[in-house]
């Protein structure tokens, strides 16, 4: 099999096309990488840029990356909606095919110290690839935000990973790291109470006692007098897709509700529908070889 | 999405292992096409190529089989319990990605007429590119084999799709076709009762009032104490799995007995596994270009 890491920088600008379509162009323009989808929010202000290739073609795109958003960007002037502590905020390698966990986190490591080396940028490691317990979580490295992040770089609890322990002037912190692929998937429900989703949700996320690796809330979507538990799935290997559609559907049962539909929203890698067909038809000794198309991509 | 069309063509000769490998050398040979399996089979003397590209590249890749193939086979002579009619027996063409049945037939097609025209081999057409309802078959059109094919030739309504009423005096004739791909699919059931699955195959082919696309016998795995139900799915998208699967549990229920495992022998294309997937966790709106693989394969 090809050797494929994902990377989806969230670039602090998604209001301003010109900058935003000069970054996509950056990692066109990079041999071996492919730019599946970017995404830019003007509230947030901040855009999302999705791309795969092997680790010397990701890496090159990333520095790329950097180069266009630096001189682009002012943090002290932006503003946005979306927490933020960099011009290149969050950087996360996810292993795809072909590679480990192992490998992302070793390219997480190199890369953070060469955008430190190159561009004097201070770089926190997050999630699999963080070399501290307190500083795995995104939302705990990213607290304080640019406005303050002087004083956090100050605090030898939060000396960076690489690089300065003082803000880059204008381009503020990067936060690198490498996770498993994430799944936003939905079930919608058949009822209009927002109780029953929202009571699933807890039974399912790990805030509140259920699967390790789901965050979960409870909507309703008014328009179709219909309720949906909303998703995201950080490891699909270890809580399956499949396994949550069981417990949401046992726990609907319990207040009188079926399952309407559910949906993927965005990418899902072929391994995490593999593993549904898997457990439904009881496959035994399943080999992703078997995968037509998997045979096709071989080097 | 990329075109690929696999192709795989059954030849007459199992047993000598340097002319299988001469004809697997000259389809790895062509270039844009991969070969992705071939096995040989002594006791048929008959071996199975299994190769994917796009139209120009199987195309060179069959003509290829038949330079090698010719010289080396003498029907005259070989012997085997495989019924045959040539030394290159029978040619699908299957569709994969980004091409229609349609196109594989129109490739069937120009592929009989080259290789009637090049090699002065009978061709007859056969599944969707047949031309006449009573030569669909590929059992109808092999009955007699290389011995009967003088006879069958000289009959009106056996005269070749492309290429002279006579035989090959050495490579007799050959069966050119399209076909969806096949997916060799097993079920095993926790019982050693041979009539359960014997049954339940009934139940479920085509032949005898099931599913269109289901071909299907019951068999004893002695070793193991149980029985299995052995199929050939010839239209994964019109008998999807997930339906014969459910087929097969809800008639093994009737007789008390359950679905220990499934297996499936072979490749599959992912389409098959992943309308499984959608099943049974009730995806809505699902679109293929949400796979991460699918996106990454675009040209």
């Amino acid at each position: 099999m090809p050797k494929v890491i994902e990377c989806i920088p969230n670039v602090s600008e998604g209001r301003r096309a010109d900058v935003v379509e000069s970054i996509a162009a950056a990692v066109r323009g990079v041999p071996g990488v492919r730019l599946l989808d970017h995404s830019s929010d003007p509230s947030h202000n901040r855009s999302v840029f999705t791309f795969a290739g092997d680790a010397a073609g990701v890496t090159a795109a990333v520095l790329a990356i950097y180069e266009r958003a630096i001189p682009a960007i002012d943090l002290r002037t932006h503003k946005g909606e979306h927490p933020r502590l960099g011009a290149v905020d969050v950087v996360p390698f996810v292993p795809i095919e072909g590679v480990t966990m192992n490998d992302c986190v070793a390219l997480a490591k190199s890369v953070g110290a060469e955008v430190a080396a190159r561009f004097g940028i201070p770089v926190y490691l997050y999630e699999e690839a963080s070399n501290n317990p307190a500083r795995k979580n995104l939302e705990d490295i990213r607290r304080g935000e640019f406005e303050g992040l002087a004083a956090k770089l100050a605090d030898p609890q939060w000396k960076p990973d690489y690089g300065p322990a003082v803000p880059h002037a204008t381009a503020g912190a990067s936060i690198i790291g490498a996770r498993m692929p994430l799944i936003a998937y939905n079930i919608n429900l058949n009822t209009d109470r927002l109780d029953v989703a929202t009571k699933i949700a807890a039974a399912i996320r790990q805030s509140s006692g259920g699967f390790r690796f789901v965050k979960a809330a409870g909507f309703e979507l008014k328009d179709r007098g219909i309720v949906q538990v909303s998703m995201n799935l950080t490891n699909y290997e270890k809580t399956p897709i499949f396994r949550v559609f069981e417990t949401v559907k046992r726990e609907a049962e319990r207040y009188g509700v079926s399952i309407l539909e559910s949906e993927i929203v965005g990418l899902v890698p072929s391994a995490a529908l593999n593993a549904a067909a898997e457990f439904y038809l009881q496959i035994a000794g399943f080999n992703p070889e078997q995968v037509l198309e998997n045979k096709l991509r071989e080097p």
